[in-house]
């Protein structure tokens, strides 16, 4: 094999495939590794493991055709620093080397055998598929995938859960505390109705990758106990979490005693300096006094004392005193965009907060027991 | 007690004790903790631990003279993030409570008897002094101070070596791996030579505090087994290490076979692509082979390959074969500034490395058995 590569179109292909092929603890086991496979007139970037499989073409010059797997957690490091802008990669039939050249640097890396790699098949179709494009789907991985569980005891709350019915794409996240909810509408309804729950770190790495420049049509196709997304030149294939998704439209509430309107920036930061003696006692727990045009915050730790602090708001209907966990609430407002946020309350039932003038995106926080 | 304060000057007096009064474990005990005093015209704040004290004047007004004991984590976070510019502390006599007010916020905050509290006393004559300016000191710790060791089983390599005598100040830090001394001139010659050892981490806290917009006047007094810095309205007092530091002249080679002049940048890439497989295998070894106008670098990961560069100098004496640690190499081209650096070298013995044309700063790092 001899290929040649603009080192730019090298590590963009290298960077699409990292995650998989190098974030590994042990980098020489076959489920890492990446494949470099030059047939034809296209070169091709692989990696798979158990949980993900991703496959992009890279431009570059192909002088002699062939395939190398290598496992080498340096490879990426190294083409990002190398002198020059051309990179060559040359393996002799025979020799388990691959020799990598870029200025005056050769990187001498050894392979692994390629039938030792389980290759990405391409799926074209399956039970239920739908397309959209880049933009719009990093946006709701982005505002919804965060609140899931990480207690794997519990795979299901694991996950992000996409449902797809008619036009309306829905993406949804929780961890049983708090929850968030985002929806977009297609431009074509979908055929079956879309229903998966994806592993939140994989639909993260697959946000990373969606290009949001220019939006760009992605294709998902659900089969069985896996998903496809296809994208430029870029097709993942990962593993689903078994299971049904708890009815999500139940969790959020409905009914509501008080509609709290205030500005985004002034609570956030009033909740910041709140949570800094909350978050190092236990729960982190922050008391909200909402009254007379305000919210009133207070928060305490056994030996470092007491903070009070309050935000002018607007408030439609009754008092109400109620205590949430200082982290959960940040991590909804570093969610939110618009100048000022709507909470709607009832006692001692979940709060739901939305964007002023956003219908398409609910974040839900359960109550804690005020301290 | 009651006093108002300027937000910016509340912090930076916070900021200059804190590493000492809130930069531990446990921040209760007695060791952390801020002493605030405010007598007569003048607001102090000290912190004071086993190794190194503090004291610092903080402008402001004092409606009510009075004293307080904190140990508190959270207290710089708090008035960094405090809204408003004026902040106000109050402590009613008799109460254990201090209050701190900003804008909307108040912080509740519980102290200590001021009476625990052991003052940083100030010391105006000992055995030896000399003056320096802030950006001279700042800059001969930054050039030597990294280089010390961390085994504290060796305690005098923990520490920097000031060494004066005459109108020469010397500063050097060795882990008998690598060395590196600074040198500057004084505009005052010392009575008496003056010779200390700080533990490293100490000076490099005293480095962060000195002023490096315009040059300070720095008194340096050594008295026993401590030292105390004052510039500006900081005083600060530090532990010294017990022990003859050695004759750091004798480490330094004087006999070379080969002298190599070379780009900085170019090297330093170099070797930093080099590190990126040596530095995972033992040892971090690069082997470099000076002749024919280049420095060849090669390392090696026995797992994932090997790596060769090269990059063209200026040589004059013998061709030269001899290994060193890539990170001990690094470390001493961070420190290095101009164009191009010069190398000396003698075959299995230390080599010296220095920016070209600055004779004040050498770089000495011991060879390791080539690989």
């Amino acid at each position: 094999m001899k290929l040649r590569f603009k080192k730019e179109d090298l590590n963009k292909g290298l960077q699409s495939v990292q995650k998989i092929a190098q974030d590994k603890s042990n980098n020489i086991s076959y489920e890492n590794g990446l494949l470099i496979k030059a047939i034809g007139d296209m070169i091709e970037f692989q990696a798979n493991d158990y949980d993900m499989g991703i496959r992009t073409e890279v431009p570059g010059i192909i002088e002699e055709p062939g395939e190398v797997f290598i496992a080498n957690p340096f490879l990426i490091e190294l083409t990002r620093r190398l002198p020059g802008d051309e990179i060559e990669m040359i393996k002799e039939d025979g020799d388990t080397q691959l020799l990598l050249k870029g200025g005056k640097l050769k990187f001498e890396c050894l392979t692994i055998n390629p039938d030792d790699f389980n290759e990405v098949d391409i799926v074209e179709n399956g039970t239920s598929s739908f397309t959209t494009d880049s933009i719009t789907l990093k946006d709701l991985i982005d505002h919804t995938s965060y609140a899931c569980s990480t207690d794997t005891a519990r795979p299901i709350f694991t996950g992000t859960h996409i449902d797809v019915s008619g036009t309306t794409l829905n993406m949804v996240a929780t961890d049983t505390h708090r929850l968030a909810l985002k929806s977009a509408e297609l431009a074509q309804p979908v055929e079956q109705p879309f229903k998966a729950v994806i592993p939140s770190r994989l639909l993260m790495e697959i946000a990373r990758q969606l290009p949001t420049d220019i939006p760009q049509d992605v294709q998902i196709v659900a089969l069985r106990n896996f998903m496809t997304v296809r994208f430029g030149n870029i097709f993942i294939r990962t593993r689903l979490i078994e299971g049904e998704f708890p009815n999500y439209r139940r969790v959020i509430p409905t009914q509501f005693t008080s509609t709290v309107t205030l500005n985004r920036q002034e609570f956030t930061a009033a909740v910041e300096r709140a949570s800094i003696v909350a978050k190092d006692a236990q729960y982190n727990v922050i008391n909200f006094a909402i009254q007379d045009g305000q919210i009133s915050l207070t928060s305490q730790h056994p030996d470092y004392g007491t903070i009070e602090d309050s935000v002018s708001c607007q408030i439609k209907g009754e008092p109400i005193r109620i205590a949430f966990n200082g982290k959960f609430v940040l991590d909804i407002l570093k969610h939110c965009h618009s100048e000022e946020i709507v909470l709607q309350l009832k006692t001692s039932s979940p709060m739901l907060v939305q964007d002023k003038d956003e219908q398409n995106c609910v974040f839900v926080v359960t109550p804690m027991r005020a301290k």
